[in-house]
């Protein structure tokens, strides 16, 4: 009974608290702009603290509009999740509201200054790390959100669409085994990322279980950006025993890598192979097309749309943690070693 | 004072026109649902009719949302534009909802639907051609439109935001003649877009200015995506007297002529120099990176948004066909012809 009281806390009872009318309470609750900051910071804060949740069929005050927010629009698989969440949202008349914050708090700010001012169904974050105050002013807000791709430990309370980093970084070192291949070079993710070393774990397993002695000097740090693809790849042709193919934990640093070989006049793969990961539509046009590990990024953003929506509809998400499979995808970019 | 007087029409002149109430018009203008759809369609047309505008301040009506449409999201160039848009509407306090209705009016349809619930201040639309049915609903719903990177002739009353194509294609050709290069392949965009026939007559124009002949047998057809740029690169290196450098007049095309060249054990650029056209951020990833002619993709969305944030205001656009200035970065797929 205690719980179910708490649930069902009145907008009455919390305008009473709050010392203001029950419109009030009403405007703070459908996202309109015309209450004072302070008075709705209070209400939102007694909201949050009452657990309120909006009583059965919320369509009527629903925005039509899902909040897609990236830290950059030029991560190169943006566009994938986009179309993902696009593609729900679309079917279910849900427009898909696109923005980029840049790692910065003022522009974080503008962004929930934009969205109080014209309400929205549920916020789907795109990051590596959503960060703690956003979460805080967007749980007082009291609108749904979903976090994909998170390599950071989110609060246990948001739902998480990922990947299964650590098989895909496994798939691909047992391909290059496969292969005939014993160096294998590894450029790494930033290591403050779970997915970087969920990937990087993947790939010594796979190494161990071959009974392949694991290198330190194989592994190479990168931040998955190409300038640091073709780094590591040229320190680790640099070395006195080169490996004979190189497994970069992005598509773009594997484009590096790509560019470091050509560099030296070598060839890719009858010189070294190269594996990526990620899958961009990049991967396919490269040349050679490239061997790599699919992250399903359309449907990740389509999973994260639908509970958004269904966040929003009031249901409960049983399993709010998901890592949806990934794949690997042999194209032109792998061979056995030379001479083999 | 005539057009002032039918700039002037009032909502209450409207409503008695279609014989409804005066908040029923106000419904219809601000894009609400509760409307029949007869009712609104009647409504809307009156509007037109009488080319009536919201009166002064028009920003207690603003929906805070401006509505960017792809045909497709899977345009490589699709998040350069988004990038544009959403930064000025991020600025203003405008969020950007993303849309794609792939080219299906079933898709459009329902694109529309979603729109007339939520309102919208207004609609960039991204696409070679704005298709008339769509354009005359649009029109009806009294929302302003600007179209980027037509490549058809739109009504004349719609602003576009395109890019100096032929001056591009002057200057990519420009580029590989002063390298010495003489036989110069030309890959080709679909032929119905004018940026395709615009891009193709400055290669023309370069060759004729430098006395070059024009050997038709060196024009092969596309379709802007990769594939034609894999076929059309092979047919040209293929020919009995191939050309020493490939203008392929996308970026896309020009990774398709990569790999038609990998494939003969040939390299980019020491036996065959490619130019693409686009500048995506792929081209700086290209192993080698390739030069090409940059379209200002982000700058034209900001452009574009810009124009329809001021006709939402009620502004009036003084040069509604914008073209913004293409520029060639060279990078390192052109070189001076083999044995010169």
């Amino acid at each position: 009974m205690d719980t179910d009281e708490g649930r069902r806390v009145t907008i009455t009872a919390i305008a009473r608290e709050a010392g203001v009318s029950v419109p009030t309470v009403s405007r703070v609750l459908n996202g309109r702009s015309d209450v004072a900051p302070e008075t709705r910071e209070r209400v939102e804060e007694l909201l949050r603290q009452h657990g309120y949740r909006r009583p059965g069929n919320r369509t009527v005050h629903r925005a039509g509009l899902l909040d897609l927010v990236f830290n950059d629009l030029d991560s190169p698989w943006a566009v994938e999740i986009i179309r993902g969440v696009e593609d729900v949202g679309h079917g279910a008349g849900v427009g898909t509201v696109v923005s980029a914050i840049h790692r910065q708090p003022a522009s974080a700010r503008q962004w929930l200054q934009n969205l109080r001012a014209r309400a929205t169904d549920g916020v789907i974050f795109v990051t590596s790390h959503l960060s703690p105050p956003l979460h805080a002013q967007l749980r007082r807000l009291n609108v749904p959100v979903v976090v994909v791709d998170p390599a950071g430990v989110p609060a246990t309370d948001v739902p998480t669409v990922g990947a299964t980093n650590w098989a895909g970084g496994l798939a691909a070192t047992e391909h290059l085994l496969s292969l005939g291949h014993r160096r294998i070079g590894f450029v790494a993710g930033p290591p403050h990322l779970l997915c970087s070393r969920a990937r990087l774990d993947g790939h010594r397993a796979a190494l161990e279980a071959a009974g392949v002695t694991v290198d330190d000097r194989l592994v190479q740090p990168g931040d998955f950006y190409h300038a640091s693809g073709f780094a590591a790849g040229t320190a680790l042709l640099d070395l006195d025993d080169p490996p004979t193919a190189i497994f970069a934990a992005s598509d773009q640093m594997a484009f590096g890598v790509y560019e470091a070989i050509r560099r030296r006049s070598l060839r890719v793969p009858d010189d070294v192979s190269v594996v990526g990961f990620d899958d961009l539509p990049e991967a396919r046009w490269a040349s050679p097309p490239l061997t790599t590990v699919r992250q399903p990024l359309v449907e990740m953003g389509r999973l994260a749309a639908r509970t958004a929506l269904r966040l929003a509809q009031g249901e409960t998400i049983d399993s709010p943690r998901v890592e949806l499979a990934t794949e690997l995808v042999v194209r032109d970019s792998s061979a056995p070693p030379p001479g083999s």
